[in-house]
């Protein structure tokens, strides 16, 4: 049993963070903090954990370095560029730290991390240890780390569409197309004219198109896997529902798969992994089918007479997105179950 | 053919104003401004109107004055208590002001409007002129007004909803209540936690349980119609959609009225209102028949054996409930035939 | 660990049971049934469930006899009026049944069922001994019983709204009133023009008004709690969402209480209840925060100068108003913890 | 001044043509059928028309041939394959057709029409002179015409996106993306698991993955233009919403273009177009802005290093997707100004 700690409390991935670590057989307190709402208790500001806290916290929100000194295991859920020094720090205390902003997304390629977010690494030698936490790729380095940058949500869902065929080098890599649908959540907890439901209900559209910082970080992995540098479009749009990211992915075949190959190509590329279901052919994933759950859904399709593979990922952004698979980032860390704590059935509406 | 101006011509009602006067075949140039947005294009913020200004206006956002020296009608569509030296201002220039605020709801009533919004009257002499908008109940006043205090979108719908039984004192007047559900475009362009689609979003929960500021307003017209002193009871709910209030009424009659009865009144009251529609017996009033018009759908039920009346009203916030009872009342001013520019069909969805 | 039996296991109460069931810590096996599906496996018919049957059951659709073969506990999710001969065969056969249609919610009151239900008893010695299975009233007959009727979805929102101030005689009886407002899923997996998302989406309104047949129902209880006969007037409305049912209630007081009285009142009756979540003074209750849970959210208000009480009361309709409360019944009937496989912590989104 | 007619006016594209056609300032009169629902009145069916049929029909519903007796211009909106006999009726009485099924879609090519409707030509007579309605690509011809074929809603907004650049042969022909995304209005008034609220709220999906009936029409439309065969790939998907459909394009470019390149050749194709309107650079276009209206919104944008090209178009499904289009072909068949009763400002929510 440990002791989990949350920097970032507040905000939506934070409070989805406490929601499954309240119910985690493995951690003993947790520990919470926010900068915005310092010195209050989180059950008044998400009134859902009212008589839910199980014990594992009294709800009071401290300062971060509080977090720091009282946690085993620290997951940071701020603005990026701000998790670096907390991770130095876990470092230097013999903790591990799960980040949920990009910051460690990009390993020691700070290059591209500045290129994007703005700001150059200050903690080179935590960027040279950390390890990018998408289970599927990396588990056993997963395994060892003491960093884990936790992968983005649009990121998640687009690699696992492509990560099959770009290690069997099966697929044209230039102008891969990821036409992905993300629920309103992912636009977090700060309102804006784009979360107000009068104009996020009843619409949809793209948004960001050509310049979503997610674009690196898809290329990136799909580069990783591939062996060689893979150019991905990548377009994301806003759905008027909270949770849930659909990515429909199409690339080009080198040479014509049938459905059957393509299908137990997936098939057994995720075999033994307890959070990736590939669906039975015939079947199409859904957001619907996932809501709640850390469950990455994936149909496999093939189109324009066989030339074209188009594959369907479906996951919800707040957890496999983001706190589900922290979750998971955390469990491998401390020799946990991999599936403990997130292991809810998703519900059928 | 007039010119119209909208000081506040970017909030959700100004914008509704926008929709309903570039189609309006009285209103032949329309004067826009904007505090947040002056100088720049109102095609910008609302795309949309691109294309469809039709001639009336370059879209162009002025000050607020620039609009009273250009329009023979304003519209204010401010936060509560800044229409009234606009108001002052149009009168000392003999041009008419139709305000969207609570500013001119109370007549000389000031006592009750500085009770629920804090703020004494500047100018009482406007006050002590200006007329309370609703044209179902002071239609004849309205045409020789010179300011208008147009309605709350809630009391709008409880109003009509209640007169024909407080004018003739069928009801018990102490404890009414009014049940009332508004779609989050209520809650205007500001975005907050209340509004974020994340959170209203497959959610409803009632709010200002006692003192919402459309009680006074609603007990202040229910007082007037009934000749005494009524007690409302006033609930108002969030829905998790954009446009649309049901008030739900309940009142105990003063000796039974068979549904029938009831029936016979309602659309006797009605009978010559072009806006109001008292539905067939067996109908229910729904929000999805009056989405985007100005009606008022109103079906009138009793229950509890008879002892009780319950009338379900329905109407669009933005319309009816704000932008269009304005250019109603504005059609009044100017000796245009009632509906015009505010008769568009409702959609079956 | 106990067999578990779902008779109806493929409508929206019958799958939201496997939901909680196949992750219920005291049930070792499922068993499954379906009239519309039989011979099918309940995983294509919904997806949400792939690979998440857990050992627990095949997935295979049988026929309904076979699961009362099979089970030690059954649950009965049907239409009204077929539960009575699997509860006789249950009795018979020493297994418990727990029905969620309305076919117990009246016990021996034969003349009230048949006049909204439009039939018989068959069995009535079946009646003579079941349970309605509201905990919050009945948990100690219920741990006893053999067969429990499980409460409607409204009615358990209204009743717990309700119970603390009718045991104590505080309340006018003669017309409470019952304003309640459900999600879609309400209507069930039969696809109808009522739950089509083109006519229900972006719309609201009141249907049943005045002969709606958990009106009976809740007038029953809370009659039971009063010791006398009261009269409810229930108006149940329809809204733009999946899952929730909020109830606005209002009952006028027989003498004054101060808020502080009104609160205190219902955090004692209900301190000791796992699932009701009576909220501090000042929030509202609000369905978003119980969706996917078991709990009753109840706040507590005071209204028109103190006269009438006005009580908001949340929960989730599949799972407090249907199946989690069913799970909670067998909890009792099996001698488990109470709270067992119901204890999902509710999302902030 | 004309007597139109509607068979079909019961369903959701009858009822939106019903909408547009009793406000239009061309028809005189309105004759209306149902196979479902013939001598009922239409207002019983769709109360959002009480009050509103504006003299121009009493509403009540005949059968199919007195409609087209009665009418100058008929309108079919029926399942596929039912409209050609009305259509040889209106032709050989002198009356014009607008028919929003498939049927007239494909002129002469009743190969494709029958491989995918399965059903072959009963009066080839009829499509022999049988005009596409997409003005956009016909206007003269539509003039001209006896037999109209509306096109498909999701067809409409792919054709609109390419026309331009498959006209002047600009981009790759094999493999064009078109990923397109409607609202549930889209599946018609037949309640289905697909378009219950309860399954379809909180949910988004692709269907029909590889063989939706459109892709043939697309792909038809694109190939005319591009006056070669044209390969496309057509994925629609389901959104949570009631109108609105977005087809986002990508089309690898024969050489890369500018952004102001592409956008200078949209707007200079679309210039004279009523209902198609190019957003300046650097707006996206969204379904929002549509909604309601006749108007198709077209965003163009370059992605991949300007290698390819991006298009966005957003349009209502129920307006310029069918019944608005049908009107606009309507008023080109009459000589009526091409805008009038499909002149609607769309709302900004």
């Amino acid at each position: 049993m440990i002791t989990a700690g949350i920097i970032g409390a507040t905000g939506y991935v934070g409070v989805e963070l406490v929601r499954l670590l309240v119910a985690h057989p493995g951690v003993a307190k947790l520990s919470l903090s926010s900068v915005s709402f310092e010195g209050q208790n989180i059950v008044d500001i998400y009134p859902n954990l009212f008589g839910q806290l199980r014990g594992k916290t009294d709800g009071v929100l401290s300062g971060a370095d509080a977090v720091v000194e009282a946690s085993d295991v620290v997951f940071t859920a701020l603005p990026h560029g701000i998790a670096e020094k907390y991770a130095a720090d876990c470092i230097a205390k013999g903790k591990k730290l799960v980040d949920l902003s990009a910051d460690f997304r990009f390993d020691e390629d700070e290059a591209t991390f500045t290129a994007w977010y703005n700001k150059p690494y200050e903690y080179p030698a935590v960027h040279a240890e950390s390890v990018y936490g998408l289970p599927e790729m990396n588990r056993e380095k997963i395994k060892k780390a003491r960093v884990i940058g936790n992968p983005g949500c649009y990121v998640t869902a687009a690699t696992l569409a492509l990560l099959p065929v770009l290690e069997k080098s099966l697929v044209d890599t230039d102008g891969i197309i990821v036409d992905a649908k993300s629920g309103i959540t992912g636009t977090g907890r700060n309102p804006s004219e784009k979360n107000n439901f009068s104009e996020s209900g009843e619409s949809f559209a793209p948004y960001g198109i050509g310049n979503h910082r997610h674009q690196p970080e898809i290329a990136r992995n799909c580069s990783k896997a591939a062996g060689k540098d893979v150019n991905v479009i990548f377009t994301p749009h806003l759905l008027p529902m909270s949770r849930g990211i659909i990515a429909t992915v199409y690339a080009k075949l080198e040479k014509p798969l049938s459905a059957d190959e393509a299908h137990a190509l997936y098939a057994a590329r995720y075999a033994d992994e307890p959070f990736v279901r590939v669906l039975p052919k015939g079947s199409t994933a859904t957001t619907k089918n996932v809501r709640g759950s850390n469950f990455c859904d994936i149909s496999v399709h093939t189109v324009n007479g066989g030339k074209t593979l188009l594959v369907v990922s479906a996951l919800d952004n707040m957890v496999k997105g983001a706190a589900g698979q922290a979750v998971q980032n955390m469990n491998l860390l401390c020799g946990f179950e991999e599936t403990a704590g997130i292991d809810q059935v998703p519900a059928a509406f």
